[in-house]
């Protein structure tokens, strides 16, 4: 089979970067990959599916690996296991020179990127995504984190990979589960720049096991959108919030459900949320293109009072003075930040959701 | 009395900022800071004397300040302390648009600055140096730290002050001791790049107690080697690394007593040291300018064997395979990167070093 020329996405942020698409791609990694000692950080679901013939591509071009396999999940990102990477690193000898590869999903990479934000003060990072998520949103962009007892996030950088790989030969792993979970995001940039997108739910390749080359360009689409957003506002001052769409009630779900409803099904919810408050300020009403999308995904039901969401909505949790800034859409493709949504108004909005479901 | 301009040196690096220099400083800080919530992090030896008086002028100009206080001590700069630090500002409500405020020598600096750059990826952070240490070197260029088991600085990240505010002041209140070992890296700027230093250390009023102008004068000297220096190399990927004269031999002296010889004394023979290397090499014999260096600050004396130093001078701890690069001086203000030392060469400067002390 001839090979095939990989898709190239450009990120121009602070530093500049692609982010290469295409099957098969562990020769290639191995090859752009300048540092001669890699440190791979991986979890234990995907490293016994894909770390040894990566490993084999890495040695066969003269890298020194070190394999370091945490346990799958948000657990591990906690600042006991990055320490204990931090700190198995100097036993290793690891110096400035070398590199951390990720290779997983967002927990990896998050946890992974700020190993390689802060190892004497910053080493060079890149990322494999295994997840559609990861593929799409995570591994792009630079943002990196670790969780503390007192919230997720809290605690990271902005650290740009050197390079994403993104090989599109990982998805045939997903169950098809967690393939949807990681298509909310991909949805969402449908939603705020490229409306091509939406019809993917609807496309027969958009699974798992779909036709390599059509999901590449499914994948591809998504990844320039979180490409060109970084790219203009890298450390969020401005447009990379329209990047939280639908989040700001996903992130309240999850909290109030101490994270028993999945990223994916909480922003699903999120996105008919935000589209609902969209419509009721007297924007475009997309509340059936999101319906879509929820019938798509079957998020897990729930049956939260508004009282319980309320507090995680306030801008400040220690005042609760003050509503979160909200991403709007007035139409497809045309994300607004909004500042003054009332609590009345997520009140409404949250018994519509209710409604629906 | 008419106020004294302050003096003002800048620095170019990945962002721009002043290093102002004066008496008096609180009111001034107080006003430079522009963001409103301030958390000001400093020690239990630095604080009961300068903290009160910089809170009563934050206040005054309608800051919300939060103090934290650690103990003093390189000990502080553990993994502990900084999560400790990250999770108490959570609890207090600390958003992304507060700032750190850094009062304390070094240990204080490193440690208030890698909180302020991974507190929700990164925000503000100001130096207010109390030592002479932190005030010519420490609290410029962005270099923060902490220290892990495996070894100091080895977690960290590259962050930028958004100023640095020296008030000249904090010095009345270091002991002679503690004045002295500041002036080795203040010696060592006069060497790499200034030799007027150089000849402070006889000057009546290089002492805690000196005359404030006077003193400002020289530290600002100083303080403007380091601000050049980093506005030209920031990471540390060149000349940057002229920073480090003495600091190979002195970094494994620390090492191998365990830390009990103090930083500014092992920098001190570090100086000699380094001075011998460049003189057996065939440059300028610069060992009696150094040697009076020495019998100022009477550095503590010590009986090391060569051999319990000579792997903490390899570049790779783990493969003991090459000596690090050292810095030589081929003259006053002309220092170069050398590659290629023999663990002969260290052994006989070594040897030079134990006769003359």
């Amino acid at each position: 089979m001839a090979r095939r020329e990989p898709i190239v996405i450009k990120v121009e942020a602070s530093s500049r970067y692609n982010i290469t698409i295409d099957s098969n791609l562990n020769q290639y990694a191995a090859q752009a990959i300048s540092e001669k000692t890699i440190v791979l950080i991986s979890d234990n679901q995907v490293f016994p599916i894909y770390g040894k013939n990566l490993i084999e591509a890495l040695e066969a071009s003269a890298k020194r690996v070190f394999s370091y396999i945490i346990p799958a999940g948000e657990k591990s990102k906690s600042a006991e296991q990055y320490l204990n990477l931090l700190r198995q690193m100097v036993n290793d000898g690891i110096d400035r020179d070398s590199a951390v590869l990720a290779l997983g999903g967002g927990v990896v990479g998050d946890l992974a990127g700020f190993v390689a934000a802060s190892y004497m003060r910053g080493i060079s990072f890149y990322q494999m995504p295994s997840s559609l998520l990861a593929m799409v949103d995570a591994s792009i962009g630079g943002k990196t984190a670790i969780n503390i007892p007192e919230g997720k996030n809290l605690v990271g950088a902005f650290w740009q990979p050197k390079e994403v790989f993104i090989d599109i030969d990982f998805l045939a792993s997903l169950s098809q589960k967690e393939f949807k979970l990681g298509a909310a995001e991909h949805f969402k940039h449908g939603l705020i720049a490229n409306k091509d997108i939406l019809n993917d739910i609807k496309d027969p390749d958009f699974k798992p096991s779909g036709n390599k080359k059509r999901l590449a360009k499914m994948v591809a689409k998504s990844a320039a959108v979180k490409a060109a957003i970084v790219s203009i506002d890298e450390k969020e001052q401005g447009k990379r919030a329209f990047l939280n769409l639908g989040h700001n009630i996903a992130h309240a779900i999850e909290a109030a459900t101490n994270h028993t409803v999945p990223h994916g099904d909480a922003v699903a919810y999120g996105l008919l949320f935000d589209s609902f408050l969209s419509y009721k300020r007297g924007y475009k009403d997309l509340r059936a293109k999101t319906i879509e999308f929820l019938e798509y995904l079957e998020p897990i039901s729930m049956d939260i009072e508004f009282d319980r969401l309320e507090p995680y909505l306030a801008s400040d949790k220690k005042t609760k003075a003050k509503i979160q800034h909200f991403i709007l859409l007035e139409d497809l493709e045309k994300p607004i930040i909004v500042n003054d949504i009332s609590p009345t108004e997520l009140k409404t909005a949250w018994q519509y959701l209710k409604e629906i479901r």
